[in-house]
């Protein structure tokens, strides 16, 4: 097969424009953004629509025959570029010679937010990226239907939260820009209990549920608030309860990813059981 | 209360004997590590014997003077440094003004896989700090008896390690520099079973124990792998069973602290009920 022409410039217009979707201001302004590495860049082909530009070194290219001639019978633009013009596209050392142009994914509240949904997980300000990246990923190994990200949570196509999910962002639909009123209202309407993943008072013990009235097979969407200083009191009082993983030990708490692996794997046990 | 004298210099011989603990090799030489910021230094001054020296800058000592009386009261050293000498002992900028020199935490490992121990998770070939403060942290929430780090881990008195434990170094026992076959015989002569987080061919079902004649109520030493290529073949052999997370949806895993919070709050739970 042969290869496209070879992009040697940093100055290359389509370069340039590329490397502006590293800026988030720039992302929202186009409703897209970079994919980087062979493993994310691989989700990214496997989802239709997805991919607009594929930039690879001809190194990468070699290593991975698929991807030039998946982005070849997909009609998306396809680059060869030196080493050197990849890293201006790069945010890490990583990139292992790929990076990919993306289409936003993200949809509508009221198309996850259905009769159907059994679990949903909804990001209330979160704000590292590696925890709502980490999140995103283990939601969609635990089978929610949907991740949902509030208005002042991390923006979702940061690149260390693509990064983090290790391709789950491709595979599960992702909400953003949303209030979490909307979000408990619409939750309720579909007929979910909203619960608040927080240790306050009231909390129910997330391993003794039936002690205290609450139903762990029922449809759920759990809400995660910020890794420094939880929920605030004003989003605790939208949600339906408040669940706190037990502490059996000395430890005060469980960082934010841990706490919502526990919760999140809990439901989706107690669903199917 | 009078304060100590001032340290103004970065020359001064106790701050380059401290600043050489940022060195693992030092660390290893004289059995002290370092710890970082004013939560993690509260943990360590409330554990007996394991505070040697606290580097404070003036504006921490007025924010935190229980800090500097309780060094007094236990005649550790503590000196008063100005910022800028603090800055040569801390490896972040997150130190907030105080340093702590401390021993060595680690114990043998037969003092904690006694008769006694219900819960040990042990970490065979860890190599990232952040996951391994991250396990120690959620063992120690979970109510675990102990952490094991095989010889191969990363070094548990590494800056990034202390951190992620946010205190709990100082709470539960940790175990370092032991072979993988040492924890396991050991275990099984005490009466635990090994399980190997592990998504093998023969792996049971994390969320269907009974259906394969796996007991989660038993006493258990957990088994976690390298981050990246998880258990090698050599050390799953050594285990009893291996064990699943399982994946309802299409990530491909969990990440190295999601999946071992999902299976150690799992026998908590298990073994609690």
């Amino acid at each position: 097969m042969k290869l496209p022409d070879v992009i040697s410039s940093p100055q290359s217009k389509r370069i340039k424009n590329a490397a502006k979707l590293l800026k988030r201001r720039d992302r929202k302004a186009t409703g897209q953004f970079l994919v980087e590495g062979p493993q994310a860049v691989r989700e990214a082909l496997a989802r239709k629509g997805s991919v607009v530009e594929l930039f690879i070194t001809e190194e990468a290219a070699e290593e991975h025959p698929s991807f030039v001639s998946t982005a070849k019978h997909g009609r998306m633009q396809c680059s060869i570029v030196t080493p050197e013009v990849l890293t201006e596209l790069a945010s890490t050392v990583n990139s292992q010679g790929v990076v990919a142009v993306c289409n936003a994914l993200d949809v509508e509240l009221t198309s996850v937010l259905d009769k159907e949904a059994q679990l949903v997980v909804v990001l209330a300000q979160v704000r590292d990226p590696g925890n709502a990246g980490t999140i995103i990923r283990l939601a969609d190994a635990a089978g929610a239907d949907a991740v949902v990200l509030t208005s002042s949570s991390v923006d979702v196509y940061n690149d260390k939260v693509v990064r983090s999910t290790a391709g789950s962002l491709f595979h599960i639909p992702v909400v953003t820009g949303v209030g979490l009123s909307e979000v408990t209202e619409l939750a309720r309407a579909r007929g979910l209990q909203v619960l608040a993943a927080d240790a306050n008072d009231e909390a129910h013990d997330l391993h003794h549920p039936w002690e205290t009235g609450l139903d762990l097979t029922a449809r759920t969407a759990w809400v995660f608030g910020n890794e420094a200083w939880g929920m605030s009191a004003e989003d605790l009082e939208l949600c339906d309860s408040s669940v706190a993983v037990p502490i059996y030990g000395s430890a005060e708490s469980l960082n934010l990813g841990t706490a919502a692996g526990v919760c999140i794997y809990e439901s989706a046990r107690n669903q199917r059981m």
